[in-house]
C-alpha cells in the first residue's frame, strides 16, 4: 500500500518501520530533520514536508505529540489538503475526543475516509510490533487500514464506527492504569509504615486477588523506586488524564478518580518530577506519609 | 490436632468443616444456635459456649464478624482466659490492625500464642478450600497453625513475625479492589455516554493492560449491573474501608482513595444500598453521570 | 467620554445604562436585537455591529459570556481592528487568563490599551451601580477607565499592571464562594441527621464564628432548598471553576477543592440542574447522605 | 453556686477563673499538679482527684483533652458516682457524638442531669470570658448551668434538648473553618503562581465577598506564613475532623471536604507539623504547587 507517515518520535519511528519491513511503500516526514534519514535505509522515501508525505498516499498515518501538532499538520501546514478524495487518514495519536470528532468531519467534507487508530504500548512494543490498536471508523476504512495497523501491532480491537470513539477509550485505558499506580502508591506506603516490604505486599495482593502482569510491572517499578529514565513521562500522563477529563466534561460525567490523579500529577509537575516515569506518582504518596525516597 | 473454632457463619462454617475433613479434631461453637449442629454429622463438636470451644484446644480459631465481636468472645465470654497456656489463637477474622496488636499483647501476657491470618476468598472460595490466607505472627506458631491454613486454603503467605500486620494486609487488599470497582464504574459510566458498550471496553482494557481475572469478573458484575444478591455486602466493604482508614490513621498516612471509596460507600449505604454488592459503586458514578440503572 | 458598549445581557443592559445615567455617549451593541433599543430612551446610539460600536470610540466596554463570544466579537468580528490605535478595551467579562493574556498581546501590538475588569456581584447589584470591579491593566489605562468603573460599581480594586490578574483573581473569588456552598451543604445534611435545623444551626456558626453576610444569604438560600430562579446558574459556576482550573494548570497549581466542585458541578447538570442556582450543590450533599429535598 | 471544675488546661484555668469572680464555689482539680494551685489565690478549693471535685457539687464542669481523658475521669476515676443524685455535668470539652450520647445515658441512669457546652474561641477568648457557648440538654438543666455558661463566654446558643446535639455542631463548626483555611490556601497558591500578593487577593475578596473577621484574621496568619506559636494545634483540628467523621459515619453522611481535610493534616502530622497551627494546611497547598515557605 501506499503510506504516508508523518511524526517519527520514539513511537512514530518503529511503528513507520514495521510498515516498510511488511512491504508498504512508505514516504516519511518528521518536523526535526534527522529522524525520517534513519528510515531512508529500511527504503522509505524521506518528504520534505508534512503535505508531500500526504499527497498521492492511500492512507496518511499520523503519530504526533497531541491536538496542536496534529491541528497544525493537517490545517496549517495543509496534510488535509494535500490528501486525495478518497484517501484515508489513520490518526494513532493519543488525542481528544472533541478534536478528534472535528477531524472526522473535516475528512468527511473533503470526502476522505478518517479512522482513529490509538495504541496501548511502550517505545519497546512498537519496535517489536506488540503494540495494541483501539481503531474506530467506518467498516470498510478500518478494513482497508487493517493491514497496516497489524504490521505495527499485536491486535485490532474495532470499537465503534465513530473513530473519536477510539480515543476517548484510549484516555479511559490510560487514566485505569494510572488509578492502578495511585493505589499501589498508597498501599505501599501503609505497609512501609506498617513494617511490610511493598515486594512481599505486592507478591501477596497480585497472587491472591489480580495476577495482573501490570501490578506487578508498576509495582516492582515503585517497590524499586525506579522513576527515572521514564518508560512513560509523567507530563504524557497529564496530558492523557487532561483529555480524559475534556471528554467527560463534554458529556456531563464526574471522574473524581480522574481529579484526584490530575491534582497529583500537577503537585509532581510543579515540583519538577514531570520527566520522569508517572509512576512517581507513589512518591507523592510516599512523602505524604512522612517517607522519603529511602525506606524509613 | 485439637482444635476450638468460634464463629460458623457463611465462611466459618464451611472452613471448619474443611478442618473436619482434613482429620482435625474440632469443637465448634456459633452465638446463633443451629449452625454447629450442621458439623455434628462431620464428626465436630459442639460447644455451648465459646470458652467451652476454647478449653482444652491446642489451636481456638476465630472466624466473626467484627473486632466487637471478637473482644466480647475473647475477653467477655472468657475464651482467652479459657484456653491453656501455650495453646495458639488462630484469628481468622478481618479485624483492624490496633485491636489485633491489642490481642496479641493480651495472649502474650497470657503465655499464649497469637497467628493472624485473614483470608481473601468469598464463601464458595471457603467451601472449596480455595482461601488464600495472609499469615502473620512468630515462626514457631505459624508452623503450628499451618496444616490447619492450609486444610482451609490453596495458599499461605506469611508477611510478618508481628501478627497484626496481616490485619493491615488484609484489609489494604480489599481497599485495592474497591478502587477497581470505582475505576470501572467511573471509566464505565464515560463510554456509556460516548457510546462505547461497557462490555467491549472491558475487553479491550482487560486484554490490552491489565490481564486479570479479577477485573473481568467484577468487570463483568457491573456490566450487566447485577449488584444482588451480594457476593461481597457494600456494608462490610465500608467495615473494612474504616479499618484501613484507622490503621493508616495510627501511622499518619493520608490515603485519598480511602477518604473518596468510604464516601461513596457511605452515600451507598445512606440510600438502601448496603446489603448489595459492593460492586454498586459503580451504580453511583453512573447515577452521577446522569445515567441510570439502565442503559441510556 | 466616548465609549462603545457590546453585549448587553442581564450584567451589561443596566452596566451600560449606568453610564448613560453617568453622561457618558454610549454607543451599543448586542448580538441579539431588541436589547440595544431597550437603551434607545437613555440616549444611546445603537450601532449594527460590534465593530461599528467600536470604531471612533476612547473606550470599548466589553460584557460577553464566555471566551468563545469574546474572541469571535474582537477577532471575528473585528471589533479589535476597528478600534482607534490609542483606544482601551475594558473587558469586564469572566474570561480565562491565558485568553486574557493573548488579548492583551494583540491590543498592545495594534498599539491599544487593555484593561481587564471582571466584576463581582448579580444583576441586581449591576443595577444599583454596585459591582465590585477587579481591575488590571497598565496604570495610565486603568486610571482612564476608572471614571467608567466607578460609575459601574461601588469599588474598583486594582490589583496587577497585568490584565489577566484580574481575571484571575475573579474566578478564585467565585471558586472560594462555591467551597462555602458545599461546605454548607455538606454541614446541613449532618446536622439534619442529627435533628439540628440548618436555620439554627447556621445562625450559632455565622454568630460565633464567620460573620459573613455571604454565609448568612447563601446558608438561608441552602436552608429553605430555593435553588429556583437562579441567582447565578449552576451552568455558569462550572464555567468559572473551569476558567479557575484552566489558569492553576497553567503555572502547575493542584486545587482539589476545585476538583471535588467541578465533579459536584457535573454530576448537577448531568441530572438536569444546570439552569438552578449553583447553591444546588447542596442538594446533592443532602442526597448523597438520603436526604431528599423535602426530609427532615 | 456550688461547683466542681475538672480540666485546668490553657481553656480550663482561665474558665475557672471566671466562674470564681464570678462569685461561685468552685473546687477544681486538674491531673497535673501544680495547676490547681494557680487557683487558690482566686479562692478555690483544690481536690486531690476528680471525684473529690465532684463529691457534693451541684454542677461538675469537666474541660478535658477528648473522649479518653473524660471517659477516664468519669467512669475509671469515679467521678460520675460521686456526684450526687439531681447534680448536673456540663460538659464542655470537644468530645464525640457518640460517647456524649452513652454519657447522657449514664447520667440518666444515676438520676443525674447532662449539659453539653462545647466553646469556640481560644484560650485568650476564654481569659476575655469571651466564649462562645453552644448549648444543649433537657430545659431545666441548662437553665441552671447558664449563668455558670454566661460567666465564662459572651453567649450561649441553644441548639437542642439532646445534649449530644451541641457535639455535633461544635465539631462542623471547626470543620467548617478547616474549610475556609483549606480554601485560603489553594486560593493563595494560585494567586503566588500568578503573581497576586496573597494580601492583596485577600483584600479583594474579604472586602468585595466575605466580610468575615475570620476570613481577615486566617487570611493574615497564611498570607505571612506565621503558623507558630499555634493558635490552636493542627493535631487537636485532626482530632476534631476525626469526630466529624465519626459522626457522619453513625449516620451514613459523606462528607468529602472532611475526607480531603483529614488527608491533608495527616500529610501535615507525618511530616512533623503536628504541633503548628492548623493554618499551615495552607503549607501543604503551596508545596504542592511548588512553592516554598517563602515567596517564589
Amino acid at each position: 500500500m501506499k503510506v504516508g507517515f508523518i511524526g517519527l518520535g520514539n513511537m512514530g519511528l518503529p511503528m513507520a518501520r514495521n510498515l516498510l519491513r511488511a512491504g508498504h511503500s512508505v514516504t516519511v516526514h518528521n518536523r526535526t530533520p534527522g529522524r525520517a534519514e534513519q528510515l531512508a535505509g529500511d527504503g522509505a522515501a524521506v518528504a520534505g514536508s508534512a503535505s508531500e508525505a500526504a499527497r498521492g498516499a492511500e492512507v496518511v498515518v499520523t503519530m504526533l505529540a497531541d491536538d496542536q501538532v496534529l491541528r497544525s499538520v493537517m490545517f496549517d501546514q495543509g496534510a488535509l489538503e494535500a490528501m486525495a478524495p478518497g484517501a484515508i487518514h489513520l490518526g494513532m495519536s493519543t488525542i481528544g475526543a472533541p478534536f478528534s470528532r472535528g477531524l472526522a468531519e473535516a475528512h468527511a467534507a473533503a470526502g476522505q475516509g478518517y479512522v482513529a487508530g490509538p495504541v496501548f504500548g511502550r517505545p519497546d512494543a512498537a519496535a517489536a510490533a506488540r503494540l495494541w490498536v483501539v481503531a474506530a471508523g467506518a467498516a470498510q476504512y478500518v478494513e482497508t487500514c487493517r493491514p497496516l495497523m497489524e504490521a505495527m501491532g499485536r491486535a485490532v480491537s474495532v470499537v465503534s464506527a465513530d473513530p473519536w470513539v477510539a480515543n476517548v477509550v484510549k484516555v479511559t485505558g490510560n487514566l485505569m492504569i494510572a488509578c492502578t499506580i495511585e493505589a499501589l502508591g498508597e498501599a505501599f506506603a501503609l505497609q512501609r509504615k506498617w513494617g511490610v516490604e511493598p515486594r512481599a505486599f505486592l507478591d501477596v495482593i497480585n497472587a491472591a486477588l489480580f495476577q495482573s502482569p501490570l501490578y506487578a510491572s508498576y509495582g516492582a517499578l515503585i517497590a524499586d523506586q525506579k522513576y527515572e529514565p521514564a518508560g512513560f513521562r509523567l507530563r504524557l500522563a497529564l496530558k492523557d488524564t487532561r483529555l480524559a477529563m475534556e471528554a467527560a466534561d463534554a458529556v456531563s460525567v464526574p471522574l473524581p478518580l480522574a481529579s484526584l490523579l490530575r491534582d497529583h500529577f500537577l503537585a509532581a509537575v510543579a515540583n519538577g518530577r514531570g520527566d520522569m516515569d508517572w509512576a512517581v506518582l507513589a512518591l507523592l504518596a510516599a512523602e505524604n506519609a512522612g517517607l522519603g525516597k529511602t525506606s524509613p
